[in-house]
């Protein structure tokens, strides 16, 4: 497949813990590269929620800025969320992470009641107002449910979580391994990743998968 | 292909600018997923040499852990460099990013004077002497050579960097893409990766190239 698309990838740090999840968001990368297609990373100029320590899952006493470590995730080539003009690309995808539920939005921390980032809350209206097909990994169902409300998705199996984004509005569809569930209606693609515990290469194919049906949307 | 063999990759930490190519890496880890063999992550438990912001390329007034930052990348599951034992693995593979020249060895300040962390130094000649096969992705041949000498490697063609490790008593090959060079005496396996100005998915091909060549080797 060679497509020629431009997708715009949000990342929240880098750290599946308290930042983007590190694996997804290369699954992604890969993905889109593999098709042919570039990509441009995008990531709010905020301070972390925290930071955590992965070795021992502890928090550190540290403050740690979401653009720029997101950075290290794609070698220094990422822009502000700020800066996100929807007419620049074909498709916007979010891969997971803690630091999707802790930085973009509260979900983590609030669930349904949760406060999205404004930028990004702004950059995901942005996108479906212009049409933009929208690809959620892993916890990112829940931030695009807390901006745009009614819509069909999948977090996997977790019953707590799909409730709690049911409640904004949403349908949850169990999935496992590399499934996805697509909205044809609101041009979401969703896939579980790491909400399973699983492995990088079901978490590739799944990204692939997400990164394939966001092609037919376009 | 379906293999059930052991891979221990060793991380230099998270990023790459002053620790591993998390794009390598991930690539490395999927790489050995995808043919049914299991990896095990090390690093040593030494301080970063510095911390570089990835947006800015500016050096920042911290200290983080390499072993604590590696974690990032593979989700917490990460052991000490000193609790490595060959007997334990088939195969050995060091993705590439400057953390390997600044923070396993010297080499990006000192070239071929370079120090070698003695906990990685001594995991080398044990799977050397242990006759486990060694991958070196990127800048990593580098560090090998520098503990093992005589072998024939590849880190691409940059003129400087392959002369320094050719006066480490090593051949250099030049390559491009996912391309590989295969010492059979030595059972080393290099490519160069993000040696070159390159995209995601060639370095995922060359990580491929690099298990697939390691696994004829076991």
């Amino acid at each position: 497949m060679s497509n020629n698309k431009r997708f715009a990838v949000v990342l929240a740090g880098c750290g599946v813990y308290d930042g983007a999840e590190i694996q997804e968001t290369v699954s992604t990368l890969l993905a889109i590269d593999k098709t042919g297609s570039t990509y441009q990373c995008f990531a709010p100029d905020i301070n972390q929620f925290h930071v955590i320590n992965h070795l021992t899952g502890e928090e550190m006493s540290e403050k740690r800025n979401v653009l720029v470590e997101s950075a290290r995730i794609c070698r220094g080539d990422i822009k502000k969320m700020a800066d996100f003009k929807p007419d620049n690309f074909d498709a916007i995808v979010f891969p997971g992470g803690f630091g999707v539920a802790k930085n973009l939005c509260t979900f983590a921390i609030d669930g349904p009641d949760c406060l999205v980032n404004p930028v990004v809350e702004k950059a995901i209206q942005k996108s479906s107002k212009a049409g933009l097909p929208i690809g959620a990994l892993c916890i990112s169902p829940s931030l695009i449910v807390s901006v745009l409300g009614k819509s069909k998705i999948t977090i996997g199996t977790d019953e707590a979580t799909a409730r709690a984004i049911e409640s904004l509005g949403a349908t949850h569809q169990n999935t496992s391994g590399s499934e996805i569930v697509v909205d044809e209606a609101h041009k979401i693609v969703s896939s579980p990743c790491y909400m399973h515990e699983t492995s990088v290469s079901v978490v590739a194919q799944g990204a692939e998968n997400v990164i394939n049906a966001l092609y037919e949307m376009m």
